[in-house]
Order: C-alpha cells, then structure tokens, then sequence
C-alpha cells in the first residue's frame, strides 16, 4: 500500500488514549480496552506491516501506548524514514498543515519534528521547508566485502571461548539464604539500628568527599582500623599504607592477577578450592594448577615444584572447603619457595574469626620475610555480603601501583559505606560483633552435629568443624553428590556438592558443604531432618 | 649469647605496661615513656639480636607493646623458635614451672603453649611433656634448585608488563572533587533527607534479601525501573529481563569483553576517548585500535574496515570528550558493518539526561535490528559517583549468561542500595532530580561560557558545550596544555588536558576539559580568573 499521505499515515496508528491514564493501567492493559480501541489497534498493526518494506517492529505498538502523542508522531515518522516509506529528500508538510490534518495543536508537531531534526532524520532548507534526510549508511568500501565474520559461523553460541567456559562452569548458586547455604553469615543480626544510626551521621553532614569517586586505595580511617585489626588479631604485618579496601576477594584476586601476572601464567590452586578463585583465574586467562591438599593442606608434587607458577593460591588458615590449618612446616617451605622463585603467594583469609577451639591463626603473611605474600579478606562473612567490603594487604613497595590500579580499573567510590563501617569499627561494635556470633555460630554448630550424629551416628565423616561457616559431610564415594544436591534443592534445603570443588571430576571426594552460621537454631534439626531423609536415599546397602 | 633458660629470655623481653593503657595512649608512645621503660626497651631489642641468628624483625618489639601479657609470650616463643633459638626437639619447662619462673599466673603461660601448640609451633607428647615441634621447611627436591626466577633479574620492577602498563598510562586524577573537575555531577544537591528515609526503611524491615550476596543480574525492581526509563527516555529496546545492573561503565566493559571476547582480539575506540574504557581493555589483553573522529563521530578508514575487530566502543549520543553527536548515516553504517561481521557495539551513553538544547537523543541500541549492541549507562553521573550502580542492556539470547557471568566473577551485592535506588525513581524523585539539575547545569554552563567570553572573546574554539557535564576549550597546537594543568592545579584549580585522551600525542587536539556541574555557581567566574590567569601565560604571542 502506497501512503496516500502522512497524515493519513499518522492518524491510522497514533494512539489517543491519554498517555497517563494509559500508563496507570498499563499492568491491566488487555482487560481494560474497548473493543474499538482493539480493532483500532489491530488496524494500526496491520498498516504498518503493509506500508512499511522492512517494519522496524522492536518498540513500536507496545511502547506507544504509553507515550504522549507528541511522542508517538516523533516514533512513527522516524520508523517511516527507517523503513523507507517517506524516502531521502520528500518534502514534509509545515508543522502548521500537518497539525491542522491530524486536527491537533501545532506544539505537539513542532515537537516530533524538532526531535527528528535535532537527530538528523528530517533537515531543514532556510525557505524551503522540511526534507527527509539522506540517511543511507556511509558506503561500506568495497573491499569490505570480502571479510568473514569472526564468530561460529553455526551461530550456535555468541560467547568466546572464555565466555562459554565460564558460564558452563559457574559455581555459583542460583538461592544465596537458606538453610544450609555455605558461607553465609546470619545477616538478621547485624546491628541494625547502630548501623543505620552511623550511616545517617555521614548522610547529614553531606561531604561531597563521601559522595564522589573514592581514592584507590579507600577511605583513609577505614584502611587504619583494618590494618590495626589484623595486626592484633591475625598477625600481619602492615602499616595503613599496605591496605588497600575492594569489593571483595573477587575483585582483590582480579587487581592483584592484572598487575603482577600476564595472560597465559599459571597459578596453583588448591584442589578442591573455592570455584570464585578458579573462575577469576580463567577470565583472565591464568591456567590453574590443582594441588592436591592434605592434613597438613597443599601437597606440591616433584613436577609442581619444577614448574614455579607466577601464583600460588592458597587458604592457609582455613583451607576451603576442608577446613585444615596448614602446618607449620609446609607454610614456611611455600615462604622458601616463592622467595626464591620469585612466586606470588594469594593468601585467602576470608573466615577465620570464627575459630571454636581457641584464637585464630596467625596468618602466613605474617611469617613472610621476602614480601611474597599478598594478604587478603572480607567483611563479608563478619558483616553481611551485601555490604561488599573486603581488603587486600600488599608490600609496602607495591602499594602505590596497586593504588592507581584500583582507581584506574574499577573507580570504586562508596566513601559513605567504608566511613560507617570505620565508625562500627571505632566505637567497638565490629569487635562486640565478631564476639557474639563466634557463640552464636558455634551453638549452631553443636546443633547441626546432634544432627548428624542422630541420623548417622559416627559413620560418616565431618571435616571443617573447627572454624568458619560450614562443615564438610563427607559421603561414601559411590553417591552421586551432585544429584543429592539437586533433589534436596526440591525438598527445599540448599547444600552443595563437594565433588564440585575438585579441578576434575576423577577421583574427587563427595561429600556435602553445609553453612549453619545463617540458620536460626530451631530450624536446624528440622531442615537437617529433611536433608538427612534425601541422603539415606542415596546410601548404599 | 646463648640463652641461659627460657624464663631469663622471656624476662628480658616482656612488657609488663598494663595491655589497655598502653592501648590508649600508643599514639603518643614515646612521649609518656619513663626512662626506665625505655631502657628496658632498649635491652630487650639487643637480646634479640643478638640471641637469634636470623631475628624475624617484622611486627617485633612495636606491635608487643600494645599486646597483653600471654600474647607477648606466645609471640616471643614463636619468634624465638623461627629462629632457631629454641631448636626442634627440645623440651620446654611445664607451664606451672614456667608460670613460677616468671612469676605470672599459670593461665597466662597456658594460652601461650595452647596457641602455639594449635599452631604447630610445639608439640604435646602424651606422658613425657611439651617440646619444641620441627617446623623445618618441607625439604624442596633438588630438581627444582636448577629453575630460574621467574621475573626480571633486575629487580626493578615487580610488576607485570600489564601491570606496568596500567600504571604509566593511568588517567585516573588525584583528586575527584573540586572546580572544574571533569564527569562529576553536583553530589550537595542529592536530596539527602529523601535518600536516608528510603535507606532506612530498608534497615528497619531487616530484610536477609538485601543484606547477602545479591541476584546476578541485580535487584528485579531496579531493572524494572531501569527498563522503563531507557524505554521511555533513550528509546531503548528492551524488557526487564535484558537488563543487569553492573557497579558502572567499568565493570559493564569488564564483563562484556570476559564474555564476547577473547585475549589477542581488537576493539577499535574513538580517538580522543575515554581513559578508562581503554585501560580496562588493556586490562585485558584487548588491543584498541584508535579511530579518529569528526563532525559525524567515529570515522572509520577502508584499512579499519578491512580488518572487523571484536567490539567497537563507541559514545554516539555525546562523543567522549569532545561532544559530538553521531550522524545518522555513520550510526546505520556501524549498525551494518557490525551486523554483516559479527561485532558486538559497545554504546556508552554515560550522561546524555543532561541535553541542554532538547530531549536526550535515541540511542544507537534502539536502531538496532541485529541484536548487535550492548548498552550501558551509569547512575554516577545523575545521582553521585560513589554510589557506584551502573546498567548494561544486552540481547534477550544473551541476558542469562551475563547474569551468571556477573554472580560469578563479581558476586555483586549491595542489594539494599539498589533497593533504595529502585525507591527512589519509583516516588518519582529521579526524573525531578534530573530536572533539577538540568535547569542548574545549564546556569553554570552560561557563567562558565561568560567567563571563557571575558577572558578570550570568541579567539577559543569551545566544543561539547551542548550536553553533559564538561565543556572542552580548544588551545593553539603549540600550546603544552598537560603543563597548563599541571600549573593550574598549583593554583588550585583542576582541569584535564585533552592531549591525554588521544591514544598518541602524535596528532592529538591541544585543550582543556572543564566540568561546570559540580562547581558552585558563585564560585565560577573566580575559579576561571585563576586558571585563565594560568592559560594566558601559554598562549603564543
């Protein structure tokens, strides 16, 4: 169909509903037409497929039903140039003409055609009125031609090679509360109201400072209260300068790969280990290198040691997800190791406030005389995740560079929520915190084991207990894990599977990880109960 | 000196100040020190020096001073056994005996044996006592003597050649805050009240949702909201579920090339751009390859379009730094250059709300048919950089792997700022804060415009003055404009050369960035006179 005219063309199709009426119902839409705005509708659709030859069908009916119609004319005489129905240099009516055809004001024509002028679709001739642009493409040069396309030519899957690896390979859980949710602290008891209380302190005093784009290296007081912590409590030895505040372990391994590694090194990774840790790794293009780990944690091979990786990962005081404490022996040959060979050690300390049995280890780092050592945690697991805080501890000579690196990388800014938290920190709250859930979560502890242990007496092994958030509930090597997983997941209890963590799925241990930091104390059993029911399932005899 | 007994080494060392006191008035440490101390002091430091054969100096005698009294043992036993001092295998005095030795409670020797032995320091032979326990290194095979460092041998730098990269290029400034800094928007004017009451509504109802790891893609509503807006004011297409909420422009760029993109592969970037789309490139292996730009924006050579990259990284609603608006013909030529070679369109449009001569103009994703377009935008710009939330729009076929990606390598959180972002546009507080500020922004423009007028008539060429938050004023080639701000800074004022967004200083436009929006209107006409005082000094002739 030829248009007889543009008018004609915009009358069929502009919607008159009153846009805000329309948008109000706009959830309740179908329900609440006439069947003449139906039919109206249709009508329009129709008109479109048959006077446009290639209708720009994205956002066209839909979102016009809720636009003013001003906005609607704008659409529609751009979708008409697009398609070519008004060609390259056909001459518009004046806004005046058009307006009195549609019988509306002229304002709302003025408008669309100032919209489509002002983005180059119509131009305007001093005198001669309005023309519909040339809006050809530029001439792509012959030559051009000749180029094939990059990706699969099956079109089957749009992502890279690391892109596909990395979404089929995720490890991450699809629910994040819940009982037995690994690595989740009780977020309920944060103390609220101080927090709320302290982040309202900063928001009325409005600094822009807190406001605008962070330092690199994250609010000053911050970095002096996690520095004055871990000395105390961890052992490192820094000084404000070396710590430096990110969003996390994630983001702490990416800054530390991206300055001091190069695509196609190696790391040693623990093996299991946390699937964060391996999948940081590869989306940068470092290859991991599973060290097997043993009571005393990470066991290098003879072939290992021949082959220095530029990185060592590691979770000395708490392995993840076993739970060991490297012995002294192995710590002090990685410290040999990597000073002579030049080695990066990532020191992984993201849980162990929490020991049940006494204080917390001190942390390799703080044994490392060669500055090999790259110390990091979290607030995540004393705080809440949400609050995406953590620290990264450098030698002093490399804290500049790391500085900038942060700034350039990422802009991390939150200034208000590391000042609140220099604050929690400061009157002591952080401290009172971490006292209250080390005996809550170790209640919770004793619980999950009665658990267990009603269930299964002593015949299944539990490692991890000692520390953290979570055990480990080892399974006879003939269950399938990952199908317990999957059918607890249906009974409503989330767990993971401990064959997931291993690099290979050979000779993996099964088990399962279970969190119990977050699950109130009389829900335990209960939750237990069901899981312990989709276990006995799977046992063999 | 060999150590007569264990009791006359720990005598020598320990600090009996009482561990609180200390605590409080360690800043003015030395000061309140009595002599006596402070020969104690002086001793100590001599014995270990001279008692250990390799003293493990770090986190020493500093950090002992504020530590309580077991834990000063404890730290000195271990020093002392790092050391050798105290050899493998020999047996410590029991801790009554030692208790009575130092005339201490026998409780303060026992916590120091308990965490040494934990740590594996000593060991606890059932029957016979506590002796020193063997923390030789693991021996290293003689195999791995042979390797060769991994690093350069100079020792000069430790960092990576990326590493090194990123640092020397960075682009990032010192300071964030101030006239005429470029990209920030006025953060005093975010209405503080609002914000908080909104904030603490979340916190009151305590919800576990907002506080632990947060969904991939980010908080439903938000992207509801975000969606809706983008519709409505970008003409954007998209639903809901095509939108992710990222923390800005930086970690949009960072997942969109982990996903589509492999290491060794090319994007090409507008010349001059933006520093930190190319040092997030680098970041990761991606090579930019700078095209320049005219009236029409990107202005791509047939030797560029012979050669299709992986992405192109475009600002085609206003072109970073200089502020041009993509031409029609240029847009539908990327969209079918990308669509005939498979590349993905990376479109920034980071602050085109703020047009001051008409609506924002539609976007380049809305033009697409070919799903070749990732959008993104960020809130730092409308509302305040720190608050660090940011959107990218993908294809429909590729929102869930974006969503997995994101929980995976970032593990974003911070579910309850979202939710108080999502608040916040839902009471209609967004679009009258852009309002508000667009009316404002304008004002400072025209002073700023004034002052450039009254200082230099219409001898400077002034670009991008049309929308944003910066304006560029074009320098005489021969002009050095980095030394121009590095001596305006030396005044007070801070401003960008626009040398140092060219990828090479070869060929690149001599001008200054100057951001309008976050300076005070009464504060502008001063601040010019100072850096025009600064810029007169450069100017030939």
């Amino acid at each position: 169909m030829k248009l007889v005219s543009l008018s004609d063309y915009l009358l069929l199709r502009i919607n008159r509903t009153p846009s805000k009426a329309a948008s109000d119902k706009s959830k309740a839409a179908g329900a609440g037409k006439s069947n003449a705005e139906k039919a109206r509708g249709k009508g329009a659709e129709k008109t479109a497929a048959n006077g446009s030859k290639k209708p720009d069908d994205k956002g066209a009916a839909k979102p016009a039903e809720k636009m003013p119609v001003n906005r609607q004319i704008y659409q529609l005489i751009r979708e008409a140039i697009l398609a070519h129905t008004l060609p390259a240099g056909m001459q518009l009516p004046s806004s005046r003409d058009l307006a009195g055809e549609l019988g509306m004001s002229r304002n709302t024509v003025t408008y669309a055609y100032e919209q489509l002028l002002a983005e180059g679709y119509l131009e305007s001739r001093t005198g001669a009125g309005t023309f519909v642009a040339d809006t050809a493409p530029d001439q792509i040069p012959e030559a051009a031609e000749r180029i094939e396309p990059l990706t699969d030519p099956s079109g089957k899957s749009e992502l890279s090679a690391r892109g596909a690896l990395l979404t089929r390979m995720a490890g991450v859980g699809e629910r994040q509360w819940g009982a037995f949710m690994p690595g989740v602290p009780d977020v309920t008891c944060v103390p609220h109201k101080v927090w709320s209380r302290l982040q309202n302190k900063h928001w009325r005093r409005s600094n822009s400072d807190l406001l605008t784009y962070g330092p690199g290296a994250g609010y000053a007081p911050l970095r002096e209260a996690v520095a004055e912590y871990l000395r105390v409590a961890r052992s490192v030895n820094c000084n404000p300068s070396q710590v430096l505040i990110t969003t996390g372990i994630h983001q702490s391994i990416d800054i530390v790969v991206k300055l001091l590694g190069e695509h196609g090194d190696s790391a040693w990774v623990e093996d299991p280990c946390y699937w964060g840790t391996r999948s940081v790794l590869n989306s940068l293009g470092i290859q991991s290198v599973p060290i097997a780990v043993d009571q005393e944690g990470m066991r290098m091979r003879l072939a290992n040691l021949r082959r220095p990786p530029r990185f060592i990962c590691t979770t000395p005081s708490h392995q993840y997800p076993l739970g060991m404490v490297m012995s002294l022996s192995r710590r002090r040959m990685l410290l040999e190791y990597a000073a002579a060979h030049k080695v990066w050690i990532i020191e992984d300390d993201y849980d162990s406030e929490f020991r049940y049995g006494g204080r917390p280890l001190a942390s390799l780092q703080g044994m490392d005389t060669h500055d090999r050592v790259l110390y990091m945690g979290t607030f995540s697991k004393i705080m809440f995740p949400g609050l995406r805080i953590g620290f990264l501890v450098v030698p002093e000579s490399l804290a500049k560079a790391f500085s900038t690196g942060i700034a350039e990388l990422y802009r991390n800014g939150q200034v208000f929520l590391q000042a609140t938290l220099a604050d929690f920190m400061a009157e002591g709250h952080f401290a009172s915190h971490i006292r209250k859930m080390r005996v809550l979560y170790a209640e919770r502890l004793q619980l999950l084991m009665q658990s267990i242990g009603r269930h299964f007496g002593e015949k299944m092994a539990i490692t991890g207990g000692e520390a953290g958030l979570h055990l480990v509930l080892g399974l006879p090597q003939e269950c399938d894990d990952v199908l317990i997983c999957e059918q607890a997941l249906q009974a409503g209890i989330i767990v993971r599977p401990l064959s997931r963590y291993y690099m290979h799925a050979r000779g993996a241990r099964r088990g399962l990880l279970l969190g119990y930091a977050s699950v109130p104390n009389e829900e335990i059993a209960r939750s237990f109960d069901k899981l312990a029911a989709v276990i006995k399932r799977h046992l063999p005899g």
